[in-house]
């Protein structure tokens, strides 16, 4: 692309760093800035600037937070016995947004892969035993992706906190609402088999109120 | 999406008026900026901003320019006897982007569209005039849609230039490069049937060194 301003020029090559914005795409963005309001284009830098001079991750849950402690860890109203062990904070918000689950979080901010250099240090499992040790947790539900990865990272984890008195437990793997048996996998099948609940706890999932 | 941090909340809200931008691509977005330096979102946010404040409409050909004429414009290599006019700026890009063109341009700004109140007060008409009586324009090429509301505007202008010793011309149209005919929609093979070239004519084209 030849561009007669550089500063437009300049406004494409920054937008086409983005993931998955190629630089057709960073032109169109960039044509519709130069169309808003100066003040409207003007509240959108300001606010990723400060997003990302001013937000910190929490120092109990590592999640991304406004403050010292997230809201989430700061809400007087949720259980701090329950807490949902995660691989990064788009979990978190992929959870939070069924409103389903009213405990606290711990952003592991990755899962084991020793193939790329990931290990136990990388991630934030040492602060996870001192919140189990000295926090009242009385259950850890691993929410980690189906993966050899993430049933390591669930027997790694496990293991590091046998001594203590913790339930450890797994989100439930399982046919998804609304899929179809025929196009399930094979493993996903054969676990859904196997792990067969009671109709009694069959239960449907209703928005908490 | 429920978030734990208004200013991620934020930035999100802000990503997500841009063209094209969900909610979750612009969470995506919003933690790819997290993930690179500060330093990187500072440039990319003032590129942004400098952008808006500083680029400008060219005075003579209403392209988007760093100063008061567009880079186009002053440089002393175009032949500025031909002048081709296109709707907006991102046809400017297009057209340069080919290096095949010499000349200078002329942004009208949109097409004649009267059920959306595009009359000729709305588009860059009457400066077109202007530069056509003054600087020596001896041909115009049309380069606009092929659709009604191109088409108008063409005779709309031509007319309005009518006693003016100036050649107007179009871009050929016809079966695109790489197209297969079966593919083609009928009016355009059709013209390019009408509109058949001599074979002397049938140059292929060469990017200009």
């Amino acid at each position: 692309m030849v561009f007669s301003s550089s500063l437009i020029e300049n406004a494409v090559q920054e937008f086409s760093r983005l993931p998955g914005i190629g630089k057709k795409t960073a032109l169109r963005m960039v044509l519709q800035l130069m169309k808003m309001e100066k003040e409207q284009v003007d509240e959108f830098t300001n606010a990723l600037s400060r997003m990302r001079h001013e937000v910190q991750f929490c120092k109990k849950c590592y999640n991304l937070s406004d403050s010292l402690h997230c809201s989430i860890c700061l809400n007087p109203a949720r259980n701090k016995s329950q807490v949902c062990v995660v691989e990064n904070i788009r979990d978190v918000i992929a959870i939070e947004s069924t409103q389903q689950f009213n405990g606290l979080y711990h952003v592991l901010g990755g899962i084991l892969s020793p193939l790329d250099g990931i290990g136990p240090e990388q991630l934030q499992i040492a602060p996870l035993q001192d919140r189990v040790k000295h926090e009242g947790v009385e259950e850890l539900i691993m929410a980690l992706s189906p993966t050899i990865e993430g049933d390591t990272t669930v027997y790694y984890i496990a293991k590091q906190l046998n001594d203590l008195p913790v339930r450890i437990t797994t989100i439930a793997r399982g046919i998804a609402f609304g899929g179809e048996l025929e196009y399930a996998d094979e493993m996903t099948l054969a676990r859904s088999i196997a792990k067969r609940l009671p109709i009694e706890n069959y239960v449907s999932v209703q928005p908490r109120s």
